[in-house]
């Protein structure tokens, strides 16, 4: 690989996901900064493992690099974009998290006023390390093609779209809208289900006429409980994206409630029993009304 | 079978459903009435295939019935238990009809201060007249084991749980919330994605990583389109459900929005494609943003 071809990469932040698009940078031969300022002993090990190169701060990042990659929780998404702009970046912004068309178009419009370029990203799949073919980088805009480059090795694949930025944004949501809107919906019929004593009726029922859901609803809670609280904010970005375009909001302000009441499991070491996740579900017990599983 | 075991039973009414709960009773060698009254000539067609007696009036069916049979939508339950209660009727009443348990109850209280007894049922299953195995009425109540011995031939299949009434109610709501409930966040997704320019390129990512999504994500949209309006009130049961016991009612407020914006497909021909209901779904057509599929 010459010089030139070597893009210098700021990648913010290494969390999971990060943690793998760094993983794939790293593997395209190109160098990826990040920023230890204020972040956790986690955060540090994972940017050490995936070999990425501290450049301290925020600022030194942004001075320093010639793409920045962002994938982040989606509440913190437009923040990161205000604060790049504000320290003048001119390079290419990627933002690459869970986020409204309308969210993404918005930060497109502030990196651009500070005079950089935007692309709208989107990322489905798990957050791999090692496996290439199960988690893509959707990419749109007109930079789109310059940084789907940098995916050219590594466990995650770019997919660029032809359409304007929003786009990788809306499949993002259409995406996650069914996948994570349907498991809270799921959980929540399990926690019905066990508040009306039918539980064991229901599991028996589905096991004739819907085989797969006894496992899938368990999943659905084991998967997702100490997830939850970073689905908080994409459901509100699916609910405000669902709204845009005329079609009813409530499926996902129902997931975000689900996901709000299981964010206790942040940090927990153990995955909650189906049991357990629906008293949280429920909230507080209700008295017995005496009815038992058929 | 010896005369005392054939039960006079009264089926209100014969819809879809209905005309495979009254071949099941018909096939257990009971007498099933019907009330032709102000009923449709189709409704006429299914009882005589049926075959059912007319006894003309619901009044009629009710002084001659020692069991009745409730199979209506959802939103027209109660008014009938109100009627036949006001009838005086003092037999067997079951009401096999898709609502929260609460309504269920409800309507419990209705006949049995008539001097009728009460069962709570639930059918789960498609509208079959010919497979035994696929559908099955749940009944729950102190009389539950006689109702289910007018199930013991034909397609439809009983299973008694040992629960007072509002169990078997509970379990249609738990099994519908899900089965419909999930059907139409799918429409709803579909239509979102095409909306935004990326439905070919939420097909292709599906096609990958979710392969039985394309197909059922069709298949919500044709198989539901025309029956949209009877899960109008059904999705009002469920959010009921929902909300009784402390869970967010607002999966299924959005899908009965999503049904309901599908009604007008109530006695077409034939079903609508995903971009036709996804264009009613959106309502007033948008205009373009230039956005393509990638």
């Amino acid at each position: 690989m010459s010089a030139e071809s070597r893009i210098t990469v700021g990648l913010l932040h290494p969390g999971e996901m990060g943690a793998a698009v760094g993983t794939t940078v790293v593997a395209g031969g190109m160098p990826c900064l990040w920023a230890s300022a204020a972040r956790s002993a986690a955060t540090r090990a994972r940017a050490r493992e995936v070999g990425l190169e501290d450049a301290g701060t925020l600022e030194a990042v942004v001075r320093a690099s010639r793409v920045i990659l962002s994938v982040v929780p989606p509440h913190g998404a437009a923040d990161l974009a205000r604060a790049v702009a504000a320290l003048g970046f001119r390079g290419l912004y990627v933002d690459a998290n869970a986020v409204a068309p309308a969210t993404a178009r918005e930060m497109g419009r502030v990196v651009e006023a500070a005079g950089a370029r935007f692309v709208d990203g989107g990322i489905i799949g798990p957050a791999t390390r090692t496996r290439r073919g199960v988690t893509r980088v959707y990419l749109a805009g007109p930079g789109a093609t310059e940084v789907a480059a940098l995916f050219r090795a590594g466990p995650l694949e770019a997919v660029v779209l032809d359409a304007p930025p929003g786009a990788a944004s809306a499949l993002k949501m259409a995406y996650a809208g069914w996948n994570k809107g349907g498991q809270a919906l799921l959980a929540a019929i399990r926690a019905f289900a066990l508040a009306e004593g039918v539980d064991a009726a229901l599991l028996a029922e589905w096991k004739i006429s819907k085989p797969d859901l006894p496992a899938s609803s368990e999943r659905a809670i084991h998967d997702n409980a100490r997830k939850a609280w970073r689905f908080v904010g994409e459901m509100d970005e699916i609910a405000r994206s669902l709204a845009a375009v005329g079609l009813p909001p409530a499926f996902h302000e129902a997931a975000r409630e689900i996901f709000a009441r299981l964010a206790g499991y942040k940090d927990t070491t153990t995955s909650p029993t189906v049991e357990e996740a629906a008293a949280k579900l429920l909230g507080q017990p209700r008295p017995s009304t005496g009815r038992r599983d058929g």
